[in-house]
């Protein structure tokens, strides 16, 4: 195997991968990228099980095949070389018992590869149910349900995104049982059959950050236990999570009995203050008093080692019946920080029950949810 | 105790007292910031017993006082607390028990105080020996030597850098006995009689932050166990190391068998991909080959699990006997970022005898020394 490739597009190309790579893994040759070279193409693959990332870097001015073959090299290591070559271009030629050179200019390094036939092989998942959706557009939903997945694993399924796309909608929801994430957008054209998906949170993030400020097209190939999504020259397999995902349509109060409208930024700021304390001690509660006939909104946040803080916090509307409601403060601030538009509205029930957080524009299919605390 | 100050004038001088305290005190008292009001001024401390920083805000339009007093406050939540406080100025007033409320606009903060009584004093310096000198010079000579201080400290005295000022010149030495820095700078105007210091590394990294990109007049006022820098408004203490520093002149070579002179982008370059390999290994070792009869220059480096590299390092010049030596690539790398010409000049004797880093310059007095290492 020997191939001479411009370094920078082979930089670019590699760093994609990498985030495939962990280098935590217990499985020895998944620290390693794979390097498949054809006549026609070389192909990067990296995996660290949950997810795998293969990108086909295409025959041109750019990249000259010398001879074809396969090599498993140590990526950390090898994506460190290759961001410090001296040259515009390198060389690599695989030698005897996997002793891989590395040739740029005057600097020559020659590293220990690994057998490629070792390399577990990535699932075949066919394109007959793919559908097209936008890149910005899928970026945009997962950062906004994302975050609220839950993080322990006794119960798998929520550790995932659970998706629904239609022929004209995609929809995502993300709940920890503590606060829960619902966004819906309207497509111009989906999967053609409703495809339900519960895809790993882990992986989504990934993919956001591969995604990046563009709008690229996605072709998405629902498989049995995995899915593939094609990005241009990437495909990107995850996992798919098994099991049923909950009903939480149900969880949603569909009436309120207190109603306020806060500026964005404002709430941000307030908050911010009123966490500030309460982090630091073993309970990290923050109480909201909504007193509609003085028209006055508090937030209070203490620990008992440091202090306190009050904050009268301004807001564009109350209505409703007076309320008093503590809850932790970091899943609002998560709440808010998804928020879409410059003002958010809050609905409350009752003390003890969970409340909602909505953007000020009924246009916008976005509900995110927050169970309170007890304290008393 | 009550003021009120303009919030961003305070955030400024809270963050340069903010480098003295450190999270991880073993005093309760010091991870605290002392407020101490009089008529004419605000005075803030911090210290971590290593050093201390005392800055004054006079008053002035941006500082009213209402009722002189102390106290001391949680520094890292007081700071933080500022920070995120929504006007351009705080009140902050010192209640029963040392509860102190902090106002700004809609937000009250009231946290916990400790009598300032229990704060340490302290020292008094005497400025009958104090000279001035340009905060600028300081902060070089402490970028090219601080570095090369130990960081063990079984031989304490070697965890500063020595410092002789006289009435033209300043010179700074730092040794870790693996490798040394000493580097002189003119000065228009020192100190008035010869006056040798040993600084703590550790102080003269913060001393450089707070100096800063400005060139600010400093003040030297040597004391018995502590030196009092005084930069416009900030008092900065740093304790003194006691005993003598050993005699390092004689270390450096006076002749020399080998030199090389490298660009100075050239050689970092090829050292970082030479050291790539052997930062993996047990053994940090690079070898440096020198061959004046071929008029080549070899840098390689190998870690047996991952493999080796060899670079052809271009120079400007080789002359002497051929040369092959083995060291550690972080003392010259070190070594190279501190240097001050675009090119430098290394000078060998023997393979196990140290060797000096110079600028290109003759007129800049400034070597470095390394000590190789046996690899036989």
């Amino acid at each position: 195997m020997k191939f001479t490739v411009n370094r920078n597009l082979f930089i670019d190309n590699l760093n994609n991968v990498m985030h495939a790579i962990s280098s935590r893994t217990t499985i020895p040759i998944l620290s390693g990228i794979k390097l498949n070279l054809s006549e026609n193409e070389l192909l990067l693959t990296g995996s660290d099980t949950e997810i795998s990332i293969e990108i086909r870097i295409p025959v041109s001015e750019d990249l000259k095949v010398d001879s074809p073959g396969s090599i498993v090299l140590p990526a950390r290591f090898f994506s460190e070389i290759i961001k410090r070559l001296p040259g515009k271009e390198f060389s690599l030629e695989v030698k005897e018992s996997f002793q891989t050179q590395i040739v740029s200019e005057n600097s020559e390094f020659t590293i220990n590869g690994l057998d490629s036939n070792t390399y577990p092989r990535l699932p075949e998942i066919s394109d007959d149910s793919a559908f097209i959706i936008s890149g910005k557009t899928f970026r945009e939903i997962i950062n906004e349900t994302q975050f609220a997945v839950a993080t322990q694993e006794s119960r798998l399924v929520l550790t995932g995104v659970h998706f629904t796309f239609s022929p004209n909608k995609i929809h995502a929801v993300a709940t920890d049982s503590h606060r829960l994430s619902s966004r819906a957008l309207i497509l111009d054209q989906g999967a053609q059959t409703e495809t339900d998906l519960i895809i790993p949170g882990k992986s989504l993030l990934e993919l956001a950050r591969i995604i990046g400020e563009t709008d690229p097209q996605i072709k998405v190939c629902p498989g049995e236990n995995q899915v593939l999504f094609e990005i241009g020259n990437i495909l990107f397999y995850s996992r798919l999570l098994e099991g049923s995902y909950p009903d939480t349509a149900r969880l949603i109060p569909t009436e309120s009995t207190t109603q306020v409208e806060f500026d964005l930024a404002e709430l941000s700021s307030a908050l911010d203050r009123a966490s500030l304390l309460t982090h630091a001690g073993r309970n990290n509660v923050v109480d909201l008093t909504l007193d509609t006939e003085k028209q006055s909104v508090k937030l209070s946040g203490e620990s008992a080692e440091i202090g306190n803080v009050e904050e009268n916090v301004s807001f564009r509307q109350l209505t409703g019946s007076n309320l008093k409601i503590s809850f932790n403060p970091d899943y609002l601030r998560d709440a808010l920080r998804a928020s879409v538009s410059d003002a958010v509205i809050m609905e409350f029930t009752q003390p003890l029950r969970p409340f909602t957080v909505n953007p000020n524009k009924t246009d916008i299919d976005f509900v995110q949810l927050i169970t309170p605390v007890r304290t008393f």
